[in-house]
């Protein structure tokens, strides 16, 4: 149980942290600042927080857990911002997407206050952001990362994965540079890929008749290039190493199968997407891939 | 109204069309035939048929409408053995997706038979092939396009376009270069990428945990992954060109994406994400899109 919670960044992640704390009996006062006044006065209305802070300082003021829920880009200069009010006693986290960068900024902003602070990123969003869509619920099921560093306490991390668990979340460790590795493959190539695609489809002289056209399998793989794009330049950037490594792999593969077309070789084309195909559908999110066990050819 | 249908190849697309065509009481009498008898048989045990064939030209005898629903590189040898039973008043179409092919294969199998097919693709289907997932609604408020030919007769492209609209189905008329470079677009790449792109991701050393680690943006990007082997083979071979096509715009774009992320471009990242993040959100299916008018910067 902790006595307040500050927030900084009122928007979908930081109030559904808040609302989520208060509905699991967490915590009872919860204080927020967002860059935005009109945000945090929102947040304010709506019963997000019950306090509205004129400052990220003032929000941590007072207060034993503080969740960091801005873009990424900002972490370094908040961290610094409410560094001198992070005692031995807070548990400090972010949200953030991304980990290496956010590690880095914090080793840089934090200095000895560093062993408070405890990396995470929450396996959780929706397609609108924004405050009006925080939701208790956001956290129920999903998976929590934690990348604390050798400097962060045994205790921080012990009192974040309470947290997180009694939100109703799942919670793993991993090195931040194995959290930036994955989710380079899983989530911010796609999302790169599926930005050019779009673009490809749309800029080109019959894009408009072409869009006309797109089916289900368009929208769905398309869906993602709808995403923020504050948030998406910020963690392209931040984790751009990784997000170009998995792109040459990806580019490597298309290379193989475009090959297999220009070589008019149908048998192994169909071999390979049956090998895949399977494994797509053996594939359920959430749990352990079942790759390189394909099923029998049918 | 119609005598008979003939439908070969009694898999999902055929036997929802022979569904479909009895509910609206356009024909009374359905004769099928698939090359694997027990299909054939359970088509006609779950009344999809009145009778099985035991080969493509016994389906076609004494029907007067004949749908032609086999994987599209079987198309020409299907048509070769079914020619001369095909009159001037039988009216011929296929249900491929992809159609210079088809309209190839048909030049070469039909010669003066050639005025009675009218060359369609349904934009309809499953995530499940087979006759048992067959449903008469199929094709209800889908597109289907239809790509006559010079030599097509003005009365069957007539016919057909009744046909289509008859089962609440929207009918566009293009000529199957225009067809071809479209689905290519917003259908045929996009799931070339979405192979590549689950088997890179699937390939690497940690390929298994980085797949229990993706959500839903990565299970809706790679849910066509799933698709069918030997009709996605079919597909890719036969529009070999223009998929490669559309590969090499895609890839330019995301060249220029990534060469923004290389420069450390943030600004221009944004703004590029920003109108296709736009564009795609304004993007609904079945209308025309509204690319190059940007909503206002947030």
């Amino acid at each position: 149980m902790f006595k307040q919670l500050g927030v900084i960044g009122c928007g979908l992640m930081g109030g559904s942290f808040a609302l989520a704390m208060k509905k699991a009996g967490l915590v009872k006062h919860v204080v927020g600042y967002s860059k935005s006044p009109s945000t945090t006065e929102t947040a304010r209305r709506l019963g997000v927080i019950d306090v509205a802070a004129d400052s990220a300082l003032l929000a941590v003021s007072g207060s034993d857990i503080v969740l960091l829920a801005v873009p990424v880009s900002a972490t370094e200069a908040t961290l610094k911002a409410i560094r001198h009010l992070i005692g031995p006693q807070v548990l400090l986290m972010d949200v953030g997407s991304t980990k290496c960068d956010v590690v880095d900024a914090a080793r840089r902003a934090l200095g000895d206050r560093l062993p408070s602070f405890v990396p995470a990123h929450p396996i959780a969003g929706k397609e609108t952001g924004g405050v009006q869509h925080a939701d208790a619920g956001l956290y129920q099921g999903r998976t929590v990362i934690l990348t604390p560093l050798a400097g962060t306490s045994a205790q921080a991390v012990q009192r974040a994965t309470d947290v997180w668990a009694n939100l109703g979340a799942q919670v793993l460790k991993m090195s931040p540079k194995n959290h930036d590795a994955a989710f380079a493959a899983v989530s911010h190539l796609p999302h790169l890929l599926a930005f050019a695609f779009f673009q490809s489809v749309a800029a080109q002289p019959a894009g408009r008749d072409f869009l006309s056209l797109a089916g289900p399998g368009f929208r769905d793989f398309t869906r993602i290039a709808a995403g923020d794009p504050a948030v998406w330049r910020d963690i392209l950037m931040a984790n751009k190493a990784e997000v170009l490594a998995q792109s040459q792999r990806f580019r490597q593969t298309l290379d193989a199968l475009e090959g297999l077309l220009k070589a008019d070789d149908a048998a192994a084309l169909e071999a390979r997407i049956r090998l895949i195909s399977d494994a797509r559908g053996q594939w359920q999110m959430g749990q352990m891939g079942q790759i390189g066990t394909p099923r029998p050819a049918k």
